[in-house]
């Protein structure tokens, strides 16, 4: 099943839904009507905490509900809709893992003059959470800011269940699906120093969607083919089958003494091409308009729009 | 006036108020009884969000309250209550600044090897929102994980009013208050990467409190002792005055291109004194009790207690 968030007019109270046949099943409301759930989850975060009950209950009535006229009942036309990121506010950062991919790593080594090395461990990050936008948002470039604006397409792991200490045997439980993520970057902050956050953080540095897939969907995550594109031109293309440290693995490191939890994302790094990294470098531009693609997740399309500097409230 | 949030027994729904003669005011259920708001926020973030028109409510009816005994009919003995951090899980993940007292960067610079040097611009990095606990809460020491664990005292700015590109000229208007946090770190496991996201993210790796002062009790940010001990043994200690960042550079530094938001806590960095670079090196191990004091704001205290690597669900 592919879940989405959306809003039916700007700014109202979002709401999440299972997309079907052109339509968005409005799940909450459907639940609700039926009376088999208790309480059913307000939020996409809830939703996924409870997941392991409610999925099996949605898969055993969907066809009831389809022939009865129940599932068109609570759609809505996906056109009539803003769909927004699967969580258009995370409820905490999110979890990012750099250099997976070999050829992003020689690249970036011959970008930067650090040496050639994979990494013998993970090497997590966070992007803020109030960095995040849902597809066919604004990724805004203020050039008083950077003239280093880049992208890279990751595949996104969703956490489905809490955890720590997860044995990389049992770490495909805690995964509930998967989503793309666009992890932009002003190439000029990043570098100035050390540590990431801010060069990667900037308001709208983290597209996420169109959706997540559930893992019933995917049943091999490293088997998936990942293609970005600037105004149509492939930047980036390969298979998730490259990644060095594979998803067991990624689940198992970050979650040594420390907790993971429903609703958690967990991007899983760029492959090779990236603007900085490109000979000559390929930076975006106002206007530019960058395509991630993962299927069966579908595309994440982003538009960068040029945003004076202004001192907002 | 000192703002903290409690519970008043384990996981039940926690509040916030106000510390006030040995007790603590339930700020929310007084308002509501007065019918001074129409909806009295219902957590201190919620209550920061609008404090720029509750506080000045509750200095005019104070004495009112006080004389005809609602201030007491609404208030709870501090010692029947357990404190909590001022957040006890916040809304995103907490904004850390690196490197800004000479002193430790001098220290640092000859502990790591890497060369000596002022930053030329505030170097920020992220703590993840799960690593939260209060004062009085146990810091855990897996000797698995790490046995490099270090601590480091902060003032920490607590963020009053949503704003982007905010100038420096502007920023203390976007203060609430402070608090104190120890950014609890695993040296071995923050040195073996670039990023300190995991090394400084661990489960329990973010004391603060005990309470968040508003500004209108500290008159000058820059001029707070702070002092820190481990077994009453003073480890760190200088006055704020020597950050390098002084306060509203710092927050229009972070504001650039990113949303700050009530209840966002930005964490100030830390002085000479950290146990990885004293020599002999002084790693915190079982059963140590760090305290953590600025004044006028109070005393953090934390035990450390070592723990069972355990997969926990």
């Amino acid at each position: 099943m592919r879940f989405v968030s959306f809003e039916t007019k700007p700014h109202a109270k979002y709401s999440y839904g299972i997309e079907w046949d052109g339509k968005i099943v409005i799940i909450a409301e459907l639940l609700e009507d039926t009376q088999l759930v208790k309480k059913p989850p307000s939020s996409m975060a809830d939703f996924i905490e409870y997941h392991e009950f409610i999925i099996p209950l949605i898969y055993e009535n969907w066809s009831t509900w389809f022939e009865s006229g129940l599932l068109a009942e609570f759609a809505v036309p996906s056109e009539s809709v803003k769909l927004l990121a699967p969580f258009p506010r995370p409820l905490r950062e999110v979890i990012c893992l750099g250099l997976n991919y070999e050829e992003h790593i020689d690249q970036n080594s011959k970008a930067t003059g650090c040496p050639y090395q994979l990494p013998e461990v993970p090497v997590f990050f966070a992007k803020p959470a109030s960095s995040v936008i849902g597809s066919n948002d604004y990724i805004h470039l203020d050039p008083t800011l950077t003239n280093k604006l880049d992208y890279e397409i990751e595949l996104g792991i969703v956490i489905g269940k809490r955890g720590k200490n997860i044995p990389v045997s049992a770490a495909m439980d805690h995964v509930f699906g998967y989503t793309i993520l666009n992890d932009i970057s002003a190439r000029d902050l990043q570098f100035r120093v050390s540590q990431f956050y801010q060069g990667k953080g900037l308001d709208t540095f983290c597209p996420i969607g169109p959706a997540i897939v559930d893992k019933g969907e995917i049943t091999d995550p490293h088997s998936l083919f990942m293609t970005l594109r600037v105004n149509g031109e492939v930047r980036q293309q390969i298979s998730t089958s490259s990644m060095l440290f594979k998803i067991p693995e990624i689940i198992a490191a970050i979650s040594e003494g420390f907790t993971l939890e429903p609703g958690d994302i967990i991007a899983t790094a760029t492959p090779g091409g990236c603007g900085y990294a490109s000979n000559p470098p390929g930076f975006l531009k106002d206007g530019d308009v960058v395509e991630c693609e993962i299927q069966p997740i579908g595309v994440l399309t982003n538009k960068v729009k040029k945003i004076d500097r202004i001192y907002e409230l």
